[in-house]
């Protein structure tokens, strides 16, 4: 028994085309290339309209990208985040994406974590989270229901027991292109794949 | 790009051996063959002291089964719980495991879901979770920082909003057995794989 997850044929292709050369110098970089693929995997119907990839904080290099797959892989894990995170370790081969010899690593999200994805950058090693839309956006906007996040959850991250690292978190950024994103699967008529059958 | 994840050898050899036609009626049964997976992966060295599986609520029939596979697989993902939920979803070529046409299905598993784990059982459409060890044993006995699960967590799963169907929660089932598997894995020796180089 194995658990496999694929990317698009599109995100494989467009992957290697950036090569390994291209540096991501702003946040908004980060995020606008990231949004893109949000919006990508909606025009070509291949999941839901999220995008994530983490990268090295100080030097802009890409780690690892992904795009939502729930209903393509048949797994309710494969979330964005999710996938760009275990992307990333199996690319490094460790776990833990802050090991002792590692840089920096920040996960860039279109949207806010859900409970899963939260719980998820939790684990991953990851010291930066960026986030472009709202987890009311996400619910207003696409009908997802993302789950009771804890009070204070970015506190909650920045502020972490020994030994785990703190995770910095930036919200809001380009959110407003991050709602697009939304409203776009929305007026495609995408799946909202809710647990009940919906 | 993709993400694999495989289960153990002598799990998949076990799977076979337990062929289809076993049933498993109690909720003791259930709980104390997945403390039996969670115990075999400590002394084999193939993860971390954890199992869970997935049964069919009302037959018993298993559906599917995982250990901890965080460190061998190089995810932070690879928890028990995640993985035999994932399986039982690509087993069934369905990311929910409500959808109409399936009976109930149940998540059993050694130990309390994590932060990344409950938002997976949030998602994945099982009505059922039923667990040993409590977070609280988790983390005295064998280390791990399990994150911070909301107040009332076992009450949100119960109640969700509309259309989310409901996950009945049945918590210390063999409680005792489930913190002396933790207790091997202690004192094995057992790797603690916490972020941060722990």
């Amino acid at each position: 028994m194995k658990i496999e997850i694929t990317l698009p044929n599109w995100l494989n292709e467009q992957l290697l085309k950036e090569g390994e050369e291209r540096v991501w110098s702003t946040p908004e970089e980060r995020m606008r290339w990231v949004l893109a693929l949000a919006h990508r995997n909606i025009e070509e119907a291949t999941g839901g309209p999220f995008g994530a990839a983490v990268f090295e904080k100080d030097s802009g290099r890409l780690v690892a990208a992904a795009v939502n797959r729930v209903v393509p892989s048949q797994t309710s894990i494969s979330h964005a985040e999710t996938l760009a995170l275990a992307l990333a370790q199996q690319k490094l081969a460790t776990h833990d994406l802050s090991a002792p010899g590692f840089p920096v690593m920040e996960l860039v999200a279109s949207a806010q974590p859900c409970i899963q994805c939260f719980g998820n950058t939790w684990w991953s090693g990851v010291r930066g989270l960026v986030i472009g839309a709202r987890a009311v956006d996400v619910e207003a906007i696409a009908g997802f229901r993302e789950g009771p996040l804890p009070d204070q959850w970015p506190e909650l991250l920045e502020n972490r027991p020994e030994p785990l690292p703190a995770v910095t978190v930036t919200r809001d950024l380009l959110r407003e292109e991050a709602k697009a994103v939304l409203q776009r699967y929305r007026a495609s008529g995408g799946l909202v794949y809710n647990a009940g059958g919906s």
